[in-house]
């Protein structure tokens, strides 16, 4: 008996099935839906009904003027809801307001310390996000739901983050409970590479089932898309590649404890590091950008090295996911083709032909904005799932 | 208009839709089915007859007593039906005769070479099948699908072989297409490490969703479970971790025409070669077997070099799939806790501590039936989906 009432798909008022057919924003009638359905075409109309009282769905616009009789075709209506999507970073936020389509409609960015503890900066979120809602002259209560990535590994059920390195008192902090104390509606909360990885997607590769995502600024991590979703893992850290041993490094010592880790050869504070002992100089991951779109023949090399380091982890990557795309963003995807040849170089080398034949490895398209269109894009998949159908309809 | 004649959910009979409620194996009542599904009485009643006829669902016994009433509940049948599962190795072939529940009720092997072409192997797969069937005293009529792994990757949308390396004959052959001249059922086709990776969790995993089973015999591979689906990547190769390299294989020649791929030094033939370098008798994996019963330290210290070798490929594999469970299975396999010492030294060693804190490295339990039972899976996963249930329907 539990087993039945649990499936969402089974939800009381039964629109929330209706709608999955009509998610895809193509428009359908009574009659076709009651084809589909096996359902009673007086049941089609109640839940019709229930999903335009929803905002969720309208009458499609030439069908609306045939006289008194009800519009005939009904379609997804993206715009008539909102979504908060927020992408918490270590240094800076960026919070955006989008329709049910993904469409940012407003956005709002400010430097921000993940380390002042999750009340400080999701009330800040909550309080911005407020703003934007008002600054559209949207009713608050458009809003239906919340993505949030933060710079950590999330267990995704609870939206806790789990032994977060950088995120002081964010250890099992709940991060949905506290967000609906102040917006009661459903919040996402997940790692900030997995929400990256459903940006590039959404933005650039709609119809790829296998796309890994490379983000290689500070730190290195990746988010995996298999067969259409993404792989959060066990714990919730599927994809954390920074920590993969390289040949390359087999001395050089890691702030996680071990030695030759990815990270410590091939993020920006590596490359930077490995110029100054080069004599450059060099702080920063931004620096050695400004040097690579300066020409320096030395920062230009050892970015293309850190691919060839980023490469040699992903030739494991194609051989166990077996990605259509690889796309690498995060700041220091920003020095161009040196970064991505080297990945090349080294994939291409070592991989088998029939995993490289159609694998497009590639600069991220959707870039800075990955993050908070994924972020928006968790928040979707989930207001528009049937679950998120039927707590919208409770309300 | 397409999108909606095409969802398999939305099948002709609706009969398939009201069996995945019934799937489970818990008896429900006409009732329960009416108010999970919100279809009228009489529909219920239809689908529930239709299911009856197929053989799929059965009255449940104490609830048959009750006069002349119809049964108040109904569940799945498991022994109604029959799958078809073939383990079609490099030199031996298995074949299994299974109930929907995935229990062997018939088997039979013999030695059988895949050069020999698919005609010939299919053949002899046909015949031998049709045997075992008749053998049990069943109808023929009885066998609803046919699951068989080959050991070669597979396009898994139709079935056929992509460039098998070791399958002369079989590159693009069209092997659904050539057994359904014989046997008029659906035909799954797989890689054989895939489908030891559905045996390995529905043997002794069947609540985790994330487990990776590699095979270590005479090439080295990866069958990758995440987020509970069998995951084959963009070309059906994800998994394929023979060819990544190891730090300690820089030289090493491999039959891929690169140098220091794993299969080039933890295979069993790789293994045998490193043992005859040290002037130790061993032509191959299972001469390598032999002496580690035996207590040869050579060759201990040899196996236990190779699980290090294949640690270092799975630590990258935690970092991406993060899983709970890795089998080791295999002919090497049988080498035992040595082979498992070396792959757990390296990825305990290796790894971040949140992916390996409820890791579970382990000698593969379904042993040298995790094909055959993959196969049968791979059969009923497709027999009792909502497609499988109308392509029986419509026969």
């Amino acid at each position: 008996m539990v087993d039945i009432s649990r499936g969402s798909a089974l939800g009381i008022s039964g629109a929330s099935e209706l709608f999955q057919l009509l998610r895809d924003g193509v428009p359908r009638t009574r009659a076709s839906l009651a084809q589909a359905t096996g359902l009673a075409r007086s049941t089609i109309a109640a839940r019709v009904d229930e999903l335009m009282r929803l905002g969720l769905v309208t009458p499609v616009a030439d069908a609306a003027s045939t006289g008194g009789r009800p519009p005939s075709q009904f379609a997804l209506n993206p715009g008539a809801r909102l979504v908060l999507a927020a992408d918490l970073g270590a240094s800076h936020a960026t919070i955006a307001l989008t329709d049910l389509a993904g469409t940012v409609l407003a956005r709002h960015g400010e430097p921000m310390d993940i380390a002042d503890g999750p009340e400080a900066v999701l009330g800040w979120m909550v309080d911005a996000g407020r703003e934007l809602v008002d600054g559209l002259g949207r009713d608050r209560h458009d809003l239906v739901a919340i993505g949030i990535g933060v710079p950590g590994p999330v267990e995704h059920s609870t939206g806790r983050p789990v032994n977060p390195p950088i995120m002081p008192g964010w250890d099992r902090f709940d991060v949905p409970g506290w967000v609906q104390q102040h917006l009661e509606v459903p919040v996402l909360v997940d790692n900030d590479v997995n929400i990256m990885a459903l940006g590039e997607r959404a933005q650039a590769w709609p119809a790829v089932e296998h796309l890994v995502f490379v983000k290689v600024a500070t730190g290195i991590g990746s988010g995996v898309i298999s067969g259409g979703l993404l792989q959060r893992g066990a714990q919730g850290i599927a994809g954390d590649i920074g920590h993969v041993q390289v040949a390359r490094g087999a001395g050089v010592p890691c702030h996680c404890g071990n030695r030759g880790c990815l990270e410590a050869l091939a993020s920006g504070p590596a490359i930077a590091r490995a110029l100054r002992e080069q004599g450059v100089a060099a702080n920063s991951g931004s620096d050695v950008i400004d040097l690579v779109k300066r020409g320096d023949l030395d920062a230009i090399q050892a970015v293309r090295q850190a691919g060839r380091d980023i490469g040699e982890v992903l030739t494991a990557c194609v051989s166990l996911v077996n990605p259509s795309v690889i796309a690498i963003g995060g700041s220091m995807a920003r020095a161009g083709e040196h970064l991505i040849a080297g990945v090349r170089e080294v994939v291409y080398t070592r991989s088998m032909p029939l995993a490289t034949e159609h694998l497009a490895i590639v600069q991220s398209a959707a870039a800075a904005d990955a993050a908070v269109l994924g972020a928006s894009m968790l928040a979707i998949h989930h207001a528009l799932s049937p679950e998120g159908i039927d707590q919208l309809a409770a309300r």
